[in-house]
Order: C-alpha cells, then sequence, then structure tokens
C-alpha cells in the first residue's frame, strides 16, 4: 500500500496551498473523472494552514498531512535553499519516498529544488546515469513526449540513448503507444549533423532496439513524426520555454487581426488552442530515472493541472514505468554486448 | 564602384532563376520602393537561361551577367558539392567578392555552401573569431537580431561575445536602434545559468561596453527585451527552425477553430501574422565576420524577398557595417587590455 502513495507539496506552486488542496479534491472526487483514493494521497505541509483550508474547500476526503514546516520559494536558490530548510515541504516529500512511506511525489515547486532533492535523495534507478525531465505535449493531436527538458545541460552520448529508452517505456506503458518513434532532436536530417555528442548518440541510438527515425529539426515537431523526441536539456529548455512564449505571442497577434475584422472569438476557443502546447494537460513534467515517480507540475497549476499531476504519478506508478525502464536499459545493455 | 555591386546567384533556391531574375527587376524598377541601381547588380548563372528569361520577364534593366555554368543543388553535400562544382553560381559569387568585382554577395541557394565558401574564400574581418548568422525578425513589432543561426555550433566564449558585438553594429547601422540592448540566450537569468561557454560569455558581455542586459529565456524572445540575442548555432538553428514549423502549426490551430465557428478569415491577415516570424521581411540572414556582405536568402524566396534581399545587402554595404565591426572589436578589445 504504501508504495501506491503520492507524496504531494501541499506548499509549492504560484497558488499553493489552495490550488493543490482543490485539486487533491478533484482527483478523489468518486463522482469525477479521475477517482484517485484519498488513501493514497499524503499531503505535505504545513498542518495548521492544510487543515482548516481543507474543511473550507469542502472537507478532508480522507487523505493523510505529513507536517512539514518550511517552504521553499520559487525563486530561492535550490541547493542554497534545500541546505538551509531541512523540514521543507519538498525535502519531506522527497524523504517520504526515500523511506517507503509512498512510491512517487508531485511538487508544483521551485524545479531545481525539486531535481537537486530527487536526484540526491532517491538516486538513480539501476543502470541509469542521469535523470531526464519528460514533457508529454499534444503538438499534433497525438501526444509527443520531449526528453531531456533541462535536468542535463551537457549531456554525454549514452545519457540521451538512455533517455530514449526512458520516453519511450512511458509512452509504451502510460499512453498506449504500441512501438513508439524515437527521434533525435538536431539541426538536420544526415546522421553527420550536429555536435560530436549528438552523431555519437545518434549510432547508439540507431544500434538499439528503440524505433530510431533518426534526426529531427525544430521545425519536425509539429509533423507527427516521433512519438519521443531526445534532446540535450539545454535546448530541450529553450525549446519548451519558447513554445510558451511563442504561443502567447501568436495568439495575441492572431486577436488583434481578429478584432481589426471585427471578428469575436470566444475565450474556450483560445484555451483549447493553447492546451495542445500546454504539458499540464498530461498533469507535468516526470523527472525519470530516479528510484521513485516524481511529477514537477507548472509553478501556475490550477486545481485542474494539480489533479491531472495526482492521475500522472498514479498511472506511472500503477503500470511499473520505473520497473520497466530498467528493464529496457538491462536489455540494451544485453544486446549492445551479446 | 566595384565595391558597391552585389552578386547575385541567380540559380539559387526553389524558384530558380525566375523569383531572382523578377525579384532584380523589382528592386531596380525606378517607380518601385527599394529604387537599386541596376549596375549595383551582378547576375551569376547562366547565362543562356538568365539572358531569355530576363527577356520574357520584362527586359534587361541594365544589370551584368557573370556566367557561371554550375549549380549546387539545395541537398547535396556542401564540401563535396562545392569541391567538384568549380564553376558554380555559388564559387562564382563568392569569387566576385574576393577578387574585388562585388562588395557583396546573395544566394537564396545551399546554405551550408554559401556559408562554407563564403567563410574560405573571403576569410574573416580582422579580430573576427567566427563568422555568424543573423537574421532579424519582427518578433514584437519591433526588429529582433538573432545571432548565430547555425555557423558555428561548438561556439567558445569570444565567439559569443563577437556576435553580440557584431548583432550591435547591425542593428545600430541598419535599423537604426541607437544602443542596441544585447541579451544571452540561455535556460535561467541568473550569470551562474547555463554550461560553462555561456557562464564565459556572460562575463565577457558584462565587461563589455555593449549594453548587455543579461541571460534571457526562450519565452522571452517575444517580451521585447532585448534588441540582439547572442545564441550558440546549434541552439539557434533549432529555435529559428522550431519558430517556423510552431507558425504553421498554431496558424492551423487557429484556422481549425475558426471553421467550427464558421468564422472566414482571409488569407492576407494569416499572411500579415506569418510575416512577423518570416526573417525573408528582412531580406534574408546575413553572415557576419567574414569580409564581404553575404546575404542567405530562404530557399523558397519569391520575387519581392529576392528584392528585400538585394536591398539589405545594400544597406549594409552602404552603411559601411563590416568597418563598423573591425573598429568594435578593436576597442573593445583596448578596453579589455587596458
Amino acid at each position: 500500500m504504501q508504495k501506491t502513495r503520492i507524496a504531494l507539496d501541499a506548499m509549492g506552486g504560484d497558488q499553493a496551498p489552495d490550488a493543490v488542496l482543490a485539486g487533491t479534491l478533484l482527483a478523489c472526487d468518486p463522482l469525477g473523472g479521475l477517482r484517485i483514493a484519498p488513501e493514497r494521497v499524503l499531503l505535505v505541509g504545513d498542518r495548521e494552514r492544510i487543515e482548516p483550508r481543507l474543511a473550507e474547500l469542502g472537507g478532508d476526503p480522507g487523505v493523510e498531512i505529513l507536517h512539514a514546516s518550511q517552504v521553499i520559494g520559487m525563486h530561492e536558490h535550490p541547493a542554497t535553499a534545500l541546505r538551509a530548510k531541512r523540514d521543507s515541504s519538498i525535502s519531506r516529500c522527497v524523504q517520504a519516498v526515500a523511506e517507503g512511506a509512498a512510491g512517487g511525489l508531485i511538487s508544483m515547486g521551485n524545479t531545481g529544488a525539486v531535481v537537486g532533492a530527487s536526484t540526491l535523495g532517491l538516486g538513480t534507478l539501476p543502470g541509469v546515469r542521469r535523470p531526464g525531465i519528460a514533457v508529454t505535449l499534444d503538438l499534433t493531436g497525438q501526444p509527443v513526449t520531449l526528453i531531456d527538458m533541462g535536468a542535463n545541460i551537457v549531456p554525454k552520448p549514452q545519457h540521451l540513448y538512455q533517455y530514449g529508452v526512458m520516453g519511450a517505456v512511458y509512452m509504451r506503458d502510460c499512453l498506449g503507444t504500441a512501438k513508439p518513434r524515437v527521434a533525435l532532436l538536431n539541426i538536420g536530417e544526415e546522421s553527420s549533423k550536429g555536435t560530436e555528442v549528438l552523431r555519437e548518440a545518434h549510432a547508439l541510438l540507431e544500434e538499439s532496439s528503440l524505433e530510431f527515425v533518426g534526426n529531427i529539426e525544430g521545425g519536425d515537431l509539429f509533423q507527427g513524426i516521433a512519438d519521443v523526441v531526445v534532446s540535450d536539456g539545454f535546448t530541450g529548455n529553450v525549446v519548451l520555454k519558447l513554445m510558451e512564449g511563442f504561443a502567447g505571442f501568436m495568439l495575441g497577434l492572431v486577436l488583434r487581426e481578429l478584432k481589426a475584422h471585427d471578428v469575436t472569438w470566444g475565450p474556450e476557443a483560445l484555451a483549447r488552442v493553447e492546451r495542445n502546447i500546454d504539458y499540464s494537460a498530461y498533469g507535468g513534467a516526470l523527472l525519470l530515472g530516479v528510484s521513485g515517480i516524481v511529477v514537477i507540475g507548472h509553478g501556475r497549476s490550477g486545481a485542474q493541472a494539480v489533479a491531472n499531476a495526482i492521475s500522472l504519478a498514479a498511472r506511472t506508478l500503477d503500470a511499473g514505468v520505473n520497473e520497466d525502464i530498467v528493464r529496457g536499459l538491462e536489455s540494451g545493455a544485453r544486446e549492445a554486448t551479446t
């Protein structure tokens, strides 16, 4: 039972704790679509703030609370804050997983602190060299998982190969893609393109048993030719933030044009367009490769995004993604040495 | 006179030679907006194809033709093609500049071949370590110049600093930005963010006399907080192609929504939106740092984009951008050593 529990950082995110608590109620609503058993959720944070707010928002559905007296702010320096705040909600979430009181954790808080605390506190899965951040976007009406979005900004070729395995396992186990097509983000299609690291990663991916479709360029993300896109964490992070900024910019231009033509367009249509590049729709980013499920939500997550994150963590735990990553890397290693 | 001439690759691009010839006529039209003197244009390519097509398209306005018997295709391997085709239109354009028959060149052809031939054939400007590709986009209603978009995928900190100088000189000389704000594309605002190369580049830019505004993230490109954005060529190339692909993708989503609401929207409105991320509006990409003006147009350039490219080359030549880059780097070097 403990291992199916999810430690949820009640204090992380721009709208904490309210959005986290409301999201918990949404996820556990017996009449809702997600129907998470309340005993699977372990709310981590300031008990004196959580209990009364939970009562005000609709009443405790039966979740346990783990007290943590401190909060790491969104803009604090991760390493410094983790050292100074031993009783932070993020540290306590990680500790709960490390000690077996939970199988996974979720935080909408300081991404650097979540990645740092999880990597150090949980360690990597057997065979995994470096964890990577995976996000799933509906870029073409079909989900596409991009990995790594910033955990590892100067990866080695072996890390990139492993990101391909991890992304493919996630897509297969949680999104039902039977044989995920894996691509490498590069500046040209030919295997000779890009840095030496990328050329070596291309060779490793090609030798592997993955369904590797080769290099793709930035514009190909929208062509539906890959289910998993492997990237170094630096480029991945720039790309992810660029897409967020660009979507808002483009929609602004469109709205200006529509207004000039006296066309009114509802906010719900805008929201539908934005959803395609919003990884909250899939519940947040996953830090894959650590010993435990780690979901990093967007700081501005509202209740629905928090509920999606709880659902994502539960599905990833239940599907045995981490066990399959270990097996996938083992079989790849066997193939490479035989 | 020779030095103000522009060698124009008549055979490069998806619609060559027609788009190039029509663009030349547009640029030289005495009643048009650009009014380039015909004697400034040196058309380079197959004389037997150029002369009759020029006559059919409206008659020779008085441009000279330099014969070149070979064409490098858009998808040929640059180095191999340049070695095999000594009489290619790209090689002859570069040769014209190297020998002083022209001050600049324009090609809509194979980007790798243009960059390779120009870098080797023209050499770098005094003080310049590595050329960089600059593109200017109207991201916020104001022009923003991004440099480097792919000439140098593993730059050293000094190269990035020099891209800042080159981009700022171009913005000041050609786009009238008195004190261009220079930013470094990174994964966080703090100077400690990113790779070691970026941290060192940040220090060099901060020490310089440039108006350095620090690191910006991918989403900040659309915030209007920088006039010049310096990037490694790998990330720059991914970002540029991503924006092109993303714009088409977003507009597709928008059109689908509009159609579902029975809203019709003209193609001219779409074109206005797309223009904001189309660097052809500014005439193409500039390879800055080589001894000569080099404009690389988009392969799919039509006549108007070709005319814009001719105008860009003429303005860049006339403004003395290259002379100012050399002076800018000299004064920077003096400051750094005193």
